[in-house]
């Protein structure tokens, strides 16, 4: 099958570049002695996941429940839970995983703790637990160096838990590599704080999970990280491209769509709106626009309903065709991605393959 | 099965509101002489259409060839394409419905005609054509009575279509109900200037299809307008509470979800973000916040991450605890819905009906 041949609007990823942009991380983490776990939220498919391995990667970060067993089905063995497990129901799952994976948690509460250790005794099964540290993002976390030794004693003393070390998340660093040395350095500060009391309380940190895409490349700067959990690196997309993490040919995803209409003036629309691309906005930059139009990019994707792009065209020098197809870089490939059962593998104009989104869809 | 065993992120629908929303629009459309064609794109599914027809609704009207055919399999037998069908193989699936239902479409340029008269010739079925005109959204349609004569002639002339009158989208019309007077007087000179044109042309406009959720009360106040087509009304969200269209006890719809982490000061996250809710923010009124918290409206939902929903607690009286569960009203439903495979309908505590999204999903 063709390219031609796809029906709009379709998620195309480039083999080859996607090849390439797990093979640099990998190097990047292998030069660095950084253990590689990227986040298979960004593609929720074993497929690329079994990729990632075969390239270096020790395993994988998800996010939830269901990603952890499409994971492990797909045959990975260690995997790192990077969300709070608070719920029996929740805790029952990955301890049943832990039966035949290596599990991780992350959390940062007593109630999460609790709850798995529950889960893990009543199985006779171990789940590693990872102590997640607010250094910034202020979203999941504990904030002080008191806090964490005190979780990390609750988790010493609870029967199936094992204290294995710190996660943390700089989701607030968004800004051009070059630029986030003062980020890191504040990063840095808090990390420092919780290790020394790890020391003094003579606690072992044998983990230090850090990692976004955005930072990915920055790794070796953060202080005593030892593995690092970037999702987006694999296909990127707009909001990488604009804080230039990767350029445009290390772009590995687009939208195919088509021009539905051109009736009113200066608008062209196409069959892809906010439950093809999502309506994240550009979370980067400007946050301007919704999409990059690789054929034209003076054609601003100005706004979304849920099965119409509406692009401006005011800047174009032609107006595109009712008819005409055309490619689009999304803002946010992890929220693109999850609108689709299913995206598909190019190779020039040839579809390759089809990779299924095993890991989409909810819980129940 | 009650709400307490399901686990969460999960949809629920109170299936007694829904049935009173249902039965509100069929009486209302009933007392004007409307006839009703539900949207189905919010809620994608059989079951709910099936629940529309048996209050009175003629048919649905769908975005896609996808939603076509699984309302076409629940048994549905009127089906408008709300949508311009541009490409050979939507218009070739679209002709196959024909062979078994009353099949319409929207259009707006002549490659759309050439497209479904293919389809439709080749199948000897007849497909009926409404010509979509742009009454101020400014997204599809024709603007002159002049571009939509020319256009009504070219189906005339056509094989296998046949031109069965006009459909509008008045999506600017987001205002409160009491305030909406003056835009719909703007539609109706708009709608007015085509009616006379085609009066002159003696070309027959036997439907005239309108109407919105917002503006779906008032649509005995549109010039001509012969059916509608809501979608929301079924369930109603944060965006129809905020303009008055229905009350909280009016909207059928929340998301169940649970705390995760409260580790960092005024926060709570709740396990429920842009992969559950969209990331739609609010369209109306002063665009803040992306939920309402049922059991604590003063608990601020100030952002999304992917599966993370941060919750601004400074205000309330009470932190939420970890493991607590809270509702959720989204802002806007049809992009919820979209994320999840089923919703769960509940009477009361209990969990009456799995609904699945059979239409979710995509092309190919």
């Amino acid at each position: 099958m063709t390219i031609e041949e796809l029906d709009t609007p379709a998620v195309v990823v480039d083999l080859d570049i996607l090849e390439s942009n797990i093979k640099r991380m990998a190097e990047y983490c292998s030069e660095h002695h950084l253990r590689l776990r990227p986040h298979a939220k960004t593609h929720k498919s074993g497929v690329v996941a079994k990729m990632q391995l075969a390239a270096g990667a020790c395993g994988v970060a998800v996010a939830k429940p269901d990603e952890a067993e499409v994971m492990a089905v797909a045959g990975i063995d260690d995997i790192l839970v990077a969300y709070p497990i608070v719920t029996p129901r929740k805790a029952a799952r990955i301890a049943e995983l832990a039966m035949r994976a290596k599990m991780r948690v992350a959390l940062d509460s007593i109630e999460a703790i609790e709850c798995l250790s529950v889960a893990a005794s009543e199985r006779d099964v171990n789940i590693g637990i990872l102590l997640e540290i607010d250094i910034g993002f202020a979203r999941c976390g504990v904030g002080t160096a008191e806090a964490s030794i005190a979780l990390a004693r609750a988790v010493e003393g609870k029967r199936g838990l094992r204290f294995d070390g710190l996660m943390f998340y700089p989701g607030h660093i968004k800004s051009p590599a070059n630029e986030q040395a003062p980020l890191i350095e504040e990063v840095n500060r808090r990390l420092t704080s919780h290790y020394e009391a790890f020391a003094c309380a003579g606690i072992p940190v044998d983990v230090v999970s850090g990692g976004s895409t955005p930072t990915a490349l920055q790794s070796h700067y953060f202080e005593g990280v030892t593995e690092i959990r970037p999702g987006m690196y694999v296909f990127l997309d707009r909001n990488m491209l604009t804080i230039g993490v990767g350029t445009q040919e290390q772009c590995a995803i687009s939208v195919l769509v088509t021009i539905v209409s051109n009736a009113v003036r200066s608008r062209a629309i196409i069959d892809g709106g906010s439950k093809t691309f999502s309506s994240d906005p550009l979370s980067v930059g400007d946050h301007r626009g919704y999409g990059l139009v690789l054929e034209q990019p003076q054609a601003e994707v100005i706004g979304f309903s849920e099965e119409h792009g509406h692009l401006d065209t005011s800047r174009c020098t032609r107006a595109p065709r009712v008819g005409e197809r055309l490619r689009i870089l999304p803002n946010h490939v992890c929220a693109t991605i999850n609108m689709h059962d299913r995206v598909f593998g190019i190779r020039g104009d040839r579809v390759e393959q089809i990779i299924q989104i095993d890991a989409r869809g909810g819980v129940q």
